[in-house]
Parts: structure tokens; C-alpha cells; sequence
């Protein structure tokens, strides 16, 4: 059985890893730590898990949390995650940190982005970006895998297929993209307050989102050049589920079944990605609690863009599902321990 | 493994149906029947069963349908149910029957509160209500299982400790029931279009609601005298999810632990059952997508009363999960097998 | 032109009696005061309101404040009215609370529920309980109105002709209420944070709710009798509207058409109560926005109880709206005036 | 008293309609048509009108209502507007079409987006495009107006400062939109039942939308020159509401502060366009109920791009009442007669 602590427990990802890993079968959970919450039967914070979890909410003493762990996910604002791996690393454990500590490759764009100093740049070149499907190899090989940003995941694994061949303009790329309110995690904020979020819909961050600098990077490395997007985030008043269109102008003329066939063969052998069948598009409800990601790509041939659909459950594929995915690859396990969860519909 | 067949299988409890059997260890889905979508791939219908049900929907052929099965689920509208549980008796199958056409075992009531003519009234005395809690024995041994409603689950796994100790004035009784629109179904009707329903709290059924017999008769033979309820359904603006605020004047004083031990030690076998530890309150959503009931009793010191607040996924334990429940008790199988399943929260 | 101050401008019920004072025709808004948001425009606070209101949230300066004003609303939390009452009274001016500190007219009762020490127990005399359609002569000659809470408003209204004519058990008495979310105002809190209440259903401060008292004290009044009730509030995933299920025992007998007749003729002058026609239930989204409360009672013969619906919007009806109501009576005004808005729906 | 008729009542931009027109001061509603409830009491299909409206939905009798009436607004599925027009016209008097049918000038661009042929092409050179503050001249002496459709409102009234200044890019124009659902009216649809929608997020009719010639077509006018798009509409799990999210390149430097001018002068005169202040953002739910546009404009200086957003009520400014404000402006009225209502928020 894999040792695996949680710091940061009583958060939305935090939960959520606590659902997943509670049911694994490879894996023993050892240490849920949360500040605000320490003390606390974790069952009275998130009473969907009573009979499931007995443990307590517990402070974080860090050296002899991760000494009696071999696995450590951290689920805590930026900012956080950079000491904890630094004695992860020295103790030769393996973490998974959901935050966007080790994201960014570049110290300059994190501390422009994030508006704090990186306390770790050293640890930044053996931190690999951990969207599974793209990065498979570099992961089962890593110690610290920086989990992607739930945005940066729909938008990835949507262009990587016609990116990577080299089939679109990359300077024609534009995001548009829309989160359920679990997103933005359980901290309170007006922005969260449920009369001002409930039938309302609204943008934020718009030209200025930290994921940007996220997608480019990957980006990036797919297309073999800069690429700069535009990507512009939007709250949906529903709890869970994301979906983002996307935006490309075609370099070559392709039709409708080239680019179907074109998905299909790139994802084959992913069991996490599903490319819909002609005629259905991706919901983000068919999606709830699974930690699949669904495709379907829509050639406009009037002006020459494909429009992609890209649609996870934020909290599955796009946090706590993916890391425990990457946790199944770095352990050399199969990649769905765990995660074999169908959606919750209706 | 067990071949199970499920007639009815695109209304939202087939759905759900599908959804708990297709990882039931023990169990071989053979056939999905669907009288609007024959020859469609389940698929197309349900995408959040996509990778997870390769099989098309298809018509009714009853006898060979019978005779591939091993237990038959139907998920029907009452009055549908009558003949297949004719054919299933004859050929010596197993049968679990979502719809009402044998919870009742009056005749007469039937016909009264359903308005329709009950065609097989022989097979009434062999049919038994599968609240599998209170009635595990005879469902053990029976073939053919009147799976309950929803709101009778609610308000008889509520009442059970206290009246089945003759705790409370059986004329007392007033159950205010709170339903998720799911378990409106997947018909179209303007009680469940989006506008009219979202944002919108109501009461339906009004002192006549179907459930109210059915409830009647199965607190009678807990309490051993007839029992006459005020039952008030009311649509809430959710899609899961049911809880019943259940009032009744105490027959004799109790302290609020002497009610919570006796809560604690009725259930104490019961997995599927939660009594909350003290300050908890049952909520919907920690049960979405969960086979559990969690009930919460509080005593109202200054009228004499106890308020039980008990709550269920309705699609869940108030239907397909229940309807599981009782196919493990009826085949002799681990009551838990396919249904450990954690509520998605948030 | 009567010259208003709303104190607490940017909770909910403050803004509520901005959007509706800043279009009645004999109101001039003179002062909207904020702890939070002092020197903020308020259409910052609240961009519907942008074009409408052009003043900036300002700190409270209670003397000047009174002295420029004719009447003045406090939305605050309890216990924050009560020196605001003593200065208006002190100045001749009138006020409105919309809180909960003039409401009971026991000191002890007040104390005993709320926990904080009154400090105006003088005042209390020359409160009266604002119900318009209960207590209109009191209010019209009064200069501070206690505003009810949404709750009683409902119960109260629901009750009124019953049991003003001794036509039920006053022991009997069962009040489920449900209200949407912005009853528990803008205070950030784990309540209405939009991810735990998004299709989530639950009970609240059950048997301790503090609106027992209020509803209790007011239905003395209306039978000349002490009553003790049963209440249970309950949380809708919804952000407007109330609605409470009543259940009582008739101690005469009636058929249906009598309670019809009774309730018609009771509210027949009273243009915010309406009686629906038989056939029609009230549901919250009718009132969306508008002042009235809609009712309907249902006889349940088959226990010889009657079952009343009652709905209104809470920020209206149940707080803003009637206050404004108040002020109009207060100043002999036409009560409709600036409040003959028509619910938003769908 | 301006004599109106509104055929097609109980559809949702009908009962709009009715909402509005039965406050406004200078018009009397005398019939209200309706094919599925002709007969009924308007307040029993919409309660929340209750006591405002007593009239009775009524069958439709083209020749005697056109005749009784000075004003026809037609609230119908497209392709059944074209003969009651051809009757108004012949009467002489003046029709509003909340329809299609007479939004595109081209006979084969109708016949080829809308699968039906128009019966009445004479009559296309005479009808205006209603979107008000774009046409307002012709409008003020038309007898027809096509009422624009929600979509392209939000979109024509986001691009109009800057294409017709010639200042963004026409073929890099891409317009993601979101709408809630009402949008789509009360007709049954498995689209919008409830348990489907709700906790969803979808897009539809990608690259197909019926709405992109009618702004194409707009478009073109205001720039000169052909304009193709792309356009994209969502659903969005809320009743009522629309924002569109446009990005486009503009062709010459532009800084914030000079977009930010271009905007405010363009819409300077106009009531019902709200250029919102610099740091706030379009929401929906602000203009809950009422008959604005908000708009904001951000420039995307990473990518050259503009990222307009524009938010409307789809029933009020997208169309219910910016029918009426046609109406107001073909009568020579106020244009904000009967409009002037401040959205209902939260």
C-alpha cells in the first residue's frame, strides 16, 4: 500500500483527493492536514465522507508527515507548496503539488504572474508538468509533478492534436472558456456568495488570467514556437464541470473527417480522453465526478476555424483526479487505479 | 454472473440503473429495452455512458427477453409492470419492479389512488416491499420485489425506530417532503421545464399524492394499528436529492439522547443507514450519487414533538440503488457489492 | 417629498429598499449609509443601479443624519437599531427597522433568544409589530415600526383567518418554511457560499429558530390564547422566495369551499394578499420581485387538517417591500405607491 | 390609449410582453391570442399576473383583431408572421414581429437558414430592423419592424462603435455567446427539462446558428463591406440572461483609454446602453427584468485583440422590450415609456 498525505485537506481539491483515495485500492491515506480545521473529525467538515474517513483534520508538522508518507499531494494556494517540497525532495519521497508553485519553467513569468518570489527555483528544472495524456514518460520517471490548472487542461488536450502537426495558425488561438463555481475553491469571497453567483453568468479576468502564461508554455512546447493566445474566463452558476471553446484558423485545407480522424488516432490509446462520436457534443454534466475529458471538434468552413469543445470535471480531471493519475504513473500502476468512476447524470 | 435485464432503461432510474450495474462485480448487463429509442447506441442517449455501454437500446421481445435473464428490473410507469411480472413468475425468474404496481397490497387501494385496473392481482400476495432495511427476510426468499418510492423510503427508514416502539401518537404524523426534479422523471412536462422549475419552490399534490397509501400501509404494519398521515410533496430546484421534515407528538417523554440511542442501536447493522453523530443535519448533497440515508432526530422540548429529518439520493437509495440493494439481498450476495459509492460533493 | 436614509445600505434588504425607493414618486433618497463601503459609489456596489442611484455609501453620522431626514429604515443585524431608534425618536422623525430589535415586545423574551442585552426597553412600548394588513390603524399613527420577518410574514398571513376565528386546535399548529438563499443577506459565510448550497436541500436552527417567538407572540394576539408552535426553516438552492407549508387541526368542521369563502372574505380589501382561485398553488417565482403574498389552503379530510400555502419573496413582501409599505401608511400615502410591481417571471 | 394585440401570449417573449405592456401608461392590451389556450383565464397559464390581467387567452381571428387593434405584436415560432403582416400592412396599421421572418433582407438567405419558404418577400423592402439605437430613423416611420433576435443584439450593439469606425479587423471577428434559457422558450424540449440543463453547460448549433446571417447582414451595413464570422451560443443553467464575448483585431493602435472614449461617445444619448465604468464588468444578472445593454471593452495588448463583452436580458432588451421601445418610437413616445425598470438583484 502507497502512504499518501493530503496537506490541505479540507479544500475543494483537498476533498476531492479524499473521495478518490479513500477508495483506492493501492492506497493507504496517512495524514490530511488543514489549518483552519486542525482537531476536527474530518467527517464534520465533509459529512459525505462520514463512515468513510475517521481520521482527524491534523496541523502539518512537516518533517514526520512526509517521513511516514511516500506520496504527498498539496492542495494550497500558490505560494505554499514551495518548502514542502523542498524536505519532499530531500527525503526522497514523491509529491504531487495541485497548486501552480511548479507550473511555470520560468522563474521570471511565475513571479510576474503570481506576484511572489519563488523560494525554490532550484527545484524548478526536475518539475514535471503533469498533464498525464502529453507527458506520460517525464512523469513515471519524476519525484515532483506540478499538476495543471484546470483550464490549462481543457485547452491543452483540445489543440495538442492539430498544434503539435503543425495544422494551425498559432497566432490565431483564442479560449474561451467556462467554470463551475468549485473552481474557485472554498475560501469565501463575495465572488462566491451564492445570491451573487446564481443565475448569473459573467467574465473575469479577462486579459489577464494566470493561467495564460500556463497554456502558453505548453503550448509552446507542442507547436516548436511562441505562441500567444487570448483566453478569457467566465463563472457559470453550477458547482462542477468546465468547458472551453476554442478558437483556430487552419494553416491547410482539411475537411470534417480528416480532423474526426485526426483526434481519434491522437487519443487511441487514452482511456481518459474520449473523442465523441459525430453528432454529440461535449456536457459538462455527462462529466460529473469522472475524470474523463471529452472532445469533439467542429470544422467552420465558412471562415477557415476549427471550433474545439473541451470539457473536464474541474475537480476530477482537472485537479484531484489528474493527480492521482499522475500518482498511478509514478508509481508504476495501472493509470486508472482508482479513477474508473462513471458520471453522475442527472 | 448474474444476466440482468432492464426494461425501461432510458427514464433517468433506468439510466441510473445502468449506471450502478454496469460496475457491479457480479453482474452481466444483457439487455437495455427502450420504446422511443430502439437501435440507438445507450451511448448517444446517455454520453456520460460512453466507453462504459457498447450495447443499442431495444424493443421489448418479453418472452426471449425473460428467458436470457437471470433478474429483470422494470423501470416503468405504472401500470406497465402488471405482464412482465406474469412472464418473469412463469418462467421462474427474478424480478424487481421500480413502479407501484405491486407496493400496494390492497386491490382496491391500487385501483383507487392509480385509477387504473390492476390486471394480475394473484401476484400480489407474492410480492414484497423491498424496503430492504425493514424487510430483508422476505426479500431474501422472493422472486419478485416491489421496489419503494422515494418518499415512502424517506419517511418509513424516519419513523421506523419510534413507532415500531409505539413511541409516538400514530395520528400525529406529518411528513413534508422536499424532492430534487429528477424523480419527476424524463418525461417532458411543464412541471419539469427548466424555466418554470428553476428558481421556483412549490407544493404539488396536496393531501392526494399517491405515495401517501403506500406510506400508510407499510407505518401500519410497523405499528400494528392503522395510521392516517398529512403528506405534502414539494418540488425543489435541484435535479437529486429528497429530504422529509417528519413531525409526530412523543406517547411518552423522552431526553434528546434517549432518542438518539435508540436511533444508534435500530440501525446499528445498517450500513446503508447514517444516523448523524450529534449537530450533524442531514443535507442532499452529501448524498449524491450514494446509496445512503442520513437521518438527523431532534426533540422539540417546548410541543412534545420530534422533528426526523431523513434524507436520500432519490434516484439512489430511492430507486435504482435500493432496487440493487434488494437484487444482492435476493441472490445472496454481499448487500454492498456495486453500491459502495461515495457522494460527489461539492 | 419624503426625505428617506436606509442605514445598511449594501446588505440585501438595503439594497432591496434602494431599488424600490428610488423609484416611488414621494420618496427623495437623502442618505445611504455603509460601514464597509464608505466613500464607494454604490452603483459600484450594486451595477443594476447604475444610472439609477448616483450617491456614494457614506459612514454613518447618526445626528445629522436624523436631523436631514423624515424617515429613516435600519437593515442591520440585531441589536445595532436600538440607539438609532432613541435619537430618531428624541428628533420627532419616523423609522422603520427592518431588524429584529423592536419586534418582541418582551425584554425578556428578546434577551433570551438573541443573546444580547436591550438597551432601549423604553422604546418598546411604541413599537408596533409592522404586519401592515394586521396592524394597519397602529402603524398609521405610530413613528417606529418593527418590520416582521419573512418567516412570520408568511406564517402570519397564512393563519390570520383561521385562527383569528377560533376555527383551529392552537396546539396543532406545524409551520415548514423554505426560503431562498439571500434571506441570510450578503454576510459571507460556509451557509451561502454557492458550492455547498447549489443543489443542496437541508434543514436549519430547527426547533431554535429565533423567529419562534415573533410568530408565536403575534399569533396570541390573533387567537387571545397563548400558542405554542412547531417551526422548521429550511435552505432552498434558490436566491428569492418563501414559501411556508402550514398544517393545523380544524376544531369545527369545514368543507373546502367554506375555508375558500373565509379566506376570500377575510383579505378581500387587501391588494397585496391574494387568495389564488381554486386550482392554482402559489410558487415562489410568481412573486419574484413584486410585494404580494400568495395563498392557498387545502382541507385534508382525510385527517381533518387544513394545509396552507403561503408565499411571498423574502427581500419584498418579507422585508423591503413591506417596510415600504409601512412608510406609505405611516405617512398617509396611498399603500401601493412606488410598490405595484409585477413579479419577474419566468 | 394605444390599442395592442400581442399573438402568441403564452409563449415567454409573449408573457413578456403582456408584463410590460400591461404597466405601460399609454397603451391598452385588447387581445391576447393564444392557439393551446385559447379559453383559459390568462392568470391561470401565468399566476405571477394575477390581478393584473383578467382578460382570457382567445383564438386567433386575423382580420377582426388587426382591425380592433393599432398595434400587432407577434410573438410566434418563425414562418408564421408572414400573413399576419400582409394583413397589418393592408389595414394600415403597425406590427412588431418578435419572429424571423422579416429580419433578412434576402429572400434566399431566409429560405436558405430557415428551411421554409417566405410567403410574403414584397413586404421584406419595407420591413426595419428594430435593434433601436442602430436604426432609430427608420423605425420611427415604419408599420413593420422585424425585432432583432437576442444574440445578434448583444453582438451588434458590442461591435457597432468599433466596425463602424472602421477600426477592427471584419474577418477576424469571432463572437462566443452564452444565453440562458429561457431563450428558448416554453415549448417542451429535452433541451430544456430540467434535470438536463441544470448543473450543465453546453454549446449548440456550433458553426450552424440561425442568428449569423441576421448579424452578418448587420454588420455589413454598419461596415461597409462583407463581414463572415464566426459564432458560437451556449446554455447556460439560468433562466434569464445573455452575454456575448467578442474578440476582434483592431487595425490601428488603439490604448484603453481611447476604446474606452469610443464607446462612451458613440452610446453617449443613448438611455438603454450602459457603457459601464472602468473596473466593472458586465453581469447578468444585473439586468434581471430590465431593458439594458451593459458593455465593457478590454484591450487585449498581448494579442492586438478586443475583448468586448455585452450583457442583456434576452427577453427584455433581447426582445420583449426593445419590442416595446420600437413600438415607442413608431408612436412618436418616449422611448423609455414603460421601460424604465431597474433589474431585480440578487
Amino acid at each position: 500500500m502507497i502512504k499518501a498525505a493530503v496537506i490541505g485537506a479540507t479544500g475543494y481539491t483537498g476533498a476531492e483527493l479524499v473521495r478518490i483515495l479513500s477508495r483506492h485500492p493501492e492506497v493507504e491515506l496517512v495524514a490530511l492536514t488543514s489549518r483552519s480545521c486542525a482537531g476536527t473529525p474530518y467527517y464534520q467538515v465533509y459529512p459525505h465522507l462520514y463512515k468513510y474517513i475517521e481520521k482527524e483534520c491534523q496541523a502539518l508538522d512537516l518533517k514526520s508527515l512526509v517521513a511516514e508518507s511516500d506520496v504527498i499531494f498539496t492542495a494550497l494556494p500558490h505560494g505554499h507548496s514551495m518548502e514542502i517540497a523542498a524536505e519532499v525532495v530531500k527525503q526522497g519521497k514523491k509529491m504531487v503539488d495541485l497548486g501552480a508553485d511548479f507550473r511555470l519553467n520560468s522563474v521570471q513569468q511565475y513571479e510576474s504572474w503570481y506576484k511572489v518570489e519563488h523560494q525554490m527555483p532550484d527545484l524548478l528544472p526536475q518539475a514535471v508538468y503533469g498533464l498525464t495524456e502529453l507527458n506520460r514518460n517525464k512523469i513515471s520517471s519524476s519525484t515532483l509533478v506540478a499538476n495543471p490548472g484546470c483550464y490549462p487542461t481543457t485547452a491543452l488536450l483540445g489543440l495538442a492534436p492539430l498544434i503539435n502537426n503543425k495544422l494551425i495558425d498559432v497566432s490565431s488561438i483564442i479560449i474561451d472558456s467556462k467554470s463551475g463555481v468549485s473552481g474557485a475553491g472554498r475560501k469565501l469571497s463575495l465572488k462566491t456568495h451564492y445570491s451573487e453567483v446564481n443565475e448569473n453568468f459573467q467574465a473575469y479576468g479577462v486579459a489577464a488570467h494566470r493561467h495564460t502564461p500556463e497554456i502558453e508554455q505548453e503550448l509552446c512546447k507542442l507547436a516548436g514556437e511562441e505562441v500567444t493566445i487570448s483566453f478569457t474566463p467566465h463563472l457559470v452558476p453550477m458547482t462542477r464541470g468546465m468547458l472551453s471553446t476554442i478558437y483556430a484558423s487552419l494553416t491547410k485545407e482539411m475537411n470534417q473527417e480528416q480532423i474526426n480522424s485526426l483526434y481519434q488516432e491522437y487519443y487511441s490509446g487514452e482511456y481518459f480522453i474520449r473523442v465523441l462520436p459525430p453528432g454529440v457534443l461535449p456536457q459538462t454534466k455527462a462529466l460529473a465526478g469522472s475524470n474523463f475529458c471529452d472532445l469533439a471538434v467542429t470544422l467552420d468552413s465558412r471562415t477557415g476555424r476549427v471550433i474545439i469543445l473541451s470539457a473536464i470535471d474541474n475537480l476530477v480531471k482537472g485537479a484531484s483526479g489528474q493527480a492521482v493519475q499522475n500518482m498511478n504513473v509514478m508509481f508504476g500502476l495501472d493509470e486508472k487505479l482508482g479513477l474508473d468512476m462513471v458520471g453522475i447524470y442527472p
